[in-house]
């Protein structure tokens, strides 16, 4: 295999083998993000005088055509072709020849690596935002249409108070709006230039690296060149960690379809051909979706604790098997994504029970009601607290099921206004559209 | 012991000591906070006419003089009381009365815990932020005071190119930065008014939530009430993400500190008495508060799965466990902020060694610097590669060793102006004052 | 605080307070093992000439009455003294003066406190599995005496085929079973001698290793002296993971109780005082016991990884942060020997529901019954089972509710014999009588 | 796709998508088991009646063919089959027609499953062990091949006593025969037959599970059917630990490597074309093989919560995302293989520096031994301890560099030949040769 850093002695190939590992593989899908760092780090080499205004413009045309190729055709590292950037290099310098390896002056592989990771996290996050958004917004409408219907609130797994769908299918929507506070936060720190940092210890050539910063529209610099090498493995925690918050809300909404969907609360159901079967029970119509669902949100949970695992005790410093950390955050990208995607499929076909409360198991959802109407009524909380409790224990319970719920946020007030705008506020924060404006102009 | 839920049949005592463990050990570190929360209820229930103006007046007084009291004295959850919250309403109706018993009024024991550890971890938070703010500017005066000195930059632990104090140094002052992202966020999920959710279900009492997150400084409402409940648990979780990123940081230090202390690399040392000795090896001096505090960050950073694991696959509503939850996140914060002063501490007294590079080890370091002199005068990139390889595999390698990197971040142009600028407009969006202002209104 | 290897300059208290931590506090659960230890190395030492036969007759006379009194009133490591080590010495020292300082010979503090948490967690260990047996012994007499009672058995949470209380709680039984394998390789790979590694390199003085082995009742040496600190922190992970499997077992029994004990199953009830209540729900029974176990079982099922995060990527050769495991394993040990306890009591108290499957959402759970009989008669499987699936879906499927499995470990022939065999020939392998006679012969 | 619980409606294609997910180029690693679980399953079908036998013939011939195909050429689950039963009952059946059909009898997916399961891991784990035992060999040589070749040995990273490379590969030796324990835990509780459980409830045939159970090779029955379906889920979180056990030692020991293959250590290296190179440092012989190593131990030391995050908390009873365990597991096989099969490789080839030990930063590595040397000469210890305390602070320490251990386990006397027993008597009870009896019989 052809490698800028060949010596005179070949690698053995069961070591290149157990090195290069699936990397190959991972890196076909940063091609295009590799790209989109060369246009912009070969345009800064020109303007400080290391590459000439004759080798920039074919350099520019070659590279926005690989690019435009790889959005139509996808991209293959070839055969004996050691990593993207190595394959896109020889894709160039097949078509202008020795101006192509220019491109490599004044970056280290290891900064090369960061600014396409930092381009292709940054993507996947923006990728990610939209399937959140999209779900919110079934959410909030579901939690509308259904605000009217009633189910049991729970506690400790026991029948404890009303609630409705209305706040049921509302409290996701909040809850991913909370998620998008850690996706922000992720997104800002991923959104910084690490190029110009070479191996980690910064170039003696006069670099400008503000200008990288804006050509490919990171809102900021890595300034520190120690530091922007920490951010590998750093960048893969704090993104699992946001993607782990929203793994946990779509987990808890499986495990409460799960429970739902079984005869004993009976809640909600699905049509046939979204529930599956069994080999040996006729009758079963299996939630499988949100079971596969919890479990790729489990696994996405314990995905921090497996960055965390492998880059804790390591001192400073660049060590190889950051690499090891595409395994673990590419395929995290494309579960979330795909989990949201089905959770909001199946939500659109989502029927809800609307006389569950009929039932006299949930009779005792209404003991705080009469509590409180008590109190309203002038006997002390304590008091009346203790009259329920013995009819209840006496069998002499039998309250109205209405409620009357008005405060903020309540199933007669669910705000859902009010979390919408909530949304809208995070959203904001990201600025797309500043990357896209930058995207563009690079490759157009 | 008495208990508000006390039906006419004792719990085992068995059972009791097994539900309450540890808890009454850290109620007491939120008695000041339930004390705030039920300041802002009280006045809240007047004004929805659930409480009279006069009960008001001497609940407000008394309140406050408890305040003051466990401000200054701290404060003791009595023998055969359940938690603070009787605690405080015991104190109360000893002084009051009657009237004492009537702030549990349209408040739930959950939401009266939620709206507690919310306000006991805002202020953690805010005590964690200037912990890291102290250390941060620490590190950049350090930066600042050392950028001359070299010290070798290594990848893959093997000697690689020149780096100095200033980056070393600078880089985890940048990397606190970035850390301070993730407490933001945390801060600002934390800071939500769930109070008014009652058992996670909301309640039949016409609340004015808006006017308690007024009143409490809370930068907003956790709206919907079953998304407040769900906040138990989320919000621990979220929290511990945010400290172990910090953690993180910490735990790398210490690591290089550890390593650089050693007699293979020697480039730090430390007064004899920070240092600690050896039962049989006269001549040790073991860095062991960098060990400890390597330690202690790897605790921290393995705490946001333990939250995990604790409250995945749980259906929604609240379950009796999260009470454990306080077990993990209390100390998490005490140990957090005594890693941040301890490292603090100990860096006030480092010395670096000054003349590190003169060790012909380390001659190696310079040769990107002869290959990227050689590419600036003209000689092709792979040649002067090639080159500079071949002399130093023949024993010809005999670099210059001086440096002269000048772009954004790099050993000549530290950009430490520009991090400290970035602190800074992370730490701004924390409006602290805003939450100052509303609290000192509440008690004084 | 007076220290061994206290040199001229004394340790600074920020740093003491910092590195000693909560130390001590665990320290006092060893003394009774550090003097166990220094009982078998004095005889060795004697052995080979590095102790007088006078001194060592005064010396043991003197540890053996710390031992009893330890055991008779418990320990205090007095204030200003280091740690357990210090505090013995001092004791022995108060009492008979310098002989009392020559235990220390051939000893580094490491191999001590190695040796003391070997011979701690090897007795742990031991009263672990005394209350696994005992919960065991309950399970299995559970499962007889309900043998005959049906339930419904759910997959996916459906509702799915006829299962008993004879198999529900024999499971429990047999998962035990399984779990005891682990306890058991841990328990072999602690009960291994690690005294005599000195500072993990060995020692010039020619010790006799094999002779502390046996008067301390280890199974085997850890021969390799570099090996024997490794031991540390690994010990702690392998027994962290057998203590995990427990917990997991555990864990699911309490989520099935949880759920079980929900209105919406009903499948099992304990007494009243057993349960506990609701500030505002007064008809709430909650199963608090059993969330307060599922927290603590999944506290512990996080338990290996955190050990694991400590100890990770560190080379070889002691680290100071290896005492904060102790912090870890300590309370571990206590939280599930009273889990066991807990779950032991509840299941005393357990009333089981006789009459579950006349609900009529249960009737499904006989399907594949009768597809089954179906083929026993001649019927082809995939005919059979499309005959009952249109049945259901039509409304026409009321088969009998009985159940005739007999096949080894099914409803009808629960093979709980074999079940008791098993947990038995497991037991027997700890050999907990060889530790015992050579604890008796080195104390009385 | 063709399924056995296909019902008149179809499953939505994105259903079928997300539900399968990878599962089927899992179930390829399978297949031979599955005809195995088959070929004893029919047998016992026609022993109880269920089978005739001419069908037996047919099917037992046909079963032996495609076991035969599988090991010679592989396994393909044609495009349109679900999984590796079915593709197998396909094969059956195109080539004997409906009898083909009647291996299902007796059996659930679940169990059909859960027992190709235990044989795959059953076999990967004999796998391991040869891996293990073959690194083993290889360690134990190479210590006796050191044996005398000193290097510094480290406490706090500071230098502390003589080591030997004889300790250093002896330790790494020792530690694996520990982790055998494990693996040997891990693999009793897999080698338990689950099949005749069927959905985890038993079966209204008269199976006989013991049959099965000899015909199979497996040590013991999972007794209750309950639990035999329980293992799902606890059998890999076991066998996780038990290959995290294996990961940390060699996680261990590539971290030993990174450190001593630094030119701040330099005390071993290794064949440049087994190290690799920098893109801009020439310089650079980087030891990737262990840092990626080091890595994927770091992978695996994380997988057993993994596995413990996506089950815990769940009911008991099959949840649909236990299916997602394979994509834990399967590749940590290979990878654990892999890592013991690379550091195999490179061991084979590392050179050890024999000189290390006359730099004069080493000196001190001998104050123990010149205090013990003064205390067998009569000083008290403590006097020893300050003069040569006293001696290092004022530059007065030349020690002469010999060393003399003659202890169990000590540098001159390793006891090598006592850790190859300890190994070996762990090895024996693994009694792999009756489980390759058994297949031999079944398949010939």
């Amino acid at each position: 295999m052809s490698k800028i850093w060949q010596k005179t002695t070949d690698v053995n190939a069961l070591v290149e083998n157990f090195t290069v590992g699936r990397d190959r593989e991972f890196d076909q899908q940063m091609a295009a993000f590799d790209v989109l760092g060369s246009l912009a780090h070969t345009r800064m080499l020109e303007s400080i005088g290391l590459m000439s205004a004759d080798d920039l413009t074919v350099v520019q045309a070659e590279l926005k055509s690989i690019y435009a190729d790889i959005q139509q055709n996808g991209f293959i590292i070839e055969d004996g072709v050691e990593d993207v950037h190595s394959q896109i290099e020889l894709l160039l310098t097949r078509r202008i020849g020795e101006a192509g390896k220019k491109i490599h002056s004044g970056r280290s592989r290891n900064d090369q690596v960061l600014v396409d990771l930092k381009l292709f996290f940054r993507n996947e996050l923006q990728l990610v935002v939209a399937e959140i958004k999209s779900l919110f917004d079934l959410l909030l409408s579901l939690s509308e249409q259904h605000k009217d219907v009633l189910l049991p609130g729970y506690t400790h797994l026991q029948v404890a108070m009303p609630s409705s769908f209305g706040l049921w299918f509302g409290a996701y929507a909040e809850s991913l709006a909370d998620d998008l506070e850690l996706i922000l936060a992720a997104y800002k720190i991923t959104n910084k230039n690490p190029l110009g940092s070479a191996a980690g210890y910064g170039s003696s050539f006069p670099l400008n690296r503000t200008m990288t910063t804006e050509l490919l529209g990171f809102g900021a610099l890595n300034h520190n060149v120690v530091y922007a090498q920490m951010g590998r493995g750093k960048t893969e925690r704090i993104i699992a960690q946001a993607l782990s918050s929203v793994a946990a809300t779509l987990g808890r909404m499986a495990m409460d379809q799960c429970l739902y969907l079984s005869q004993n609360f009976a809640f909600v159901s699905y049509p046939e051909n979204l529930t599956t079967g069994s080999s040996i029970m006729p009758h079963k119509k299996n939630p499988d979706v949100w079971e596969i669902m919890r479990g790729k949100c489990n696994r996405l949970q314990a995905l921090p604790n497996d960055v965390a695992m492998m880059t804790t005790n390591l001192p400073s410093g660049y060590h190889r098997e950051m690499q090891l950390l595409k395994e673990l955050l590419f395929p995290a990208f494309a579960d979330l994504k795909q989990c949201l995607h089905m959770a909001n499929f199946m939500l659109q076909h989502i029927t809800v029970k609307t006389d569950i409360l009929t039932d006299p198991k949930y009779a005792y959802l209404f003991s705080v009601e009469v509590v409180n109407n008590m109190v309203l009524a002038g006997t002390p909380f304590r008091d009346a607290y203790k009259q329920v409790g013995l009819d209840i224990e006496q069998g002499n319970f039998n309250p109205e099921k209405t409620v009357n719920h008005t405060h903020e946020g309540s199933i007669g007030n669910l705000h859902n206004t009010q979390i919408a705008e909530a949304m809208d506020a995070v959203l904001e924060q990201f600025k797309f559209e500043h990357v896209e404006v930058a995207i563009e102009k690079l490759v157009k």
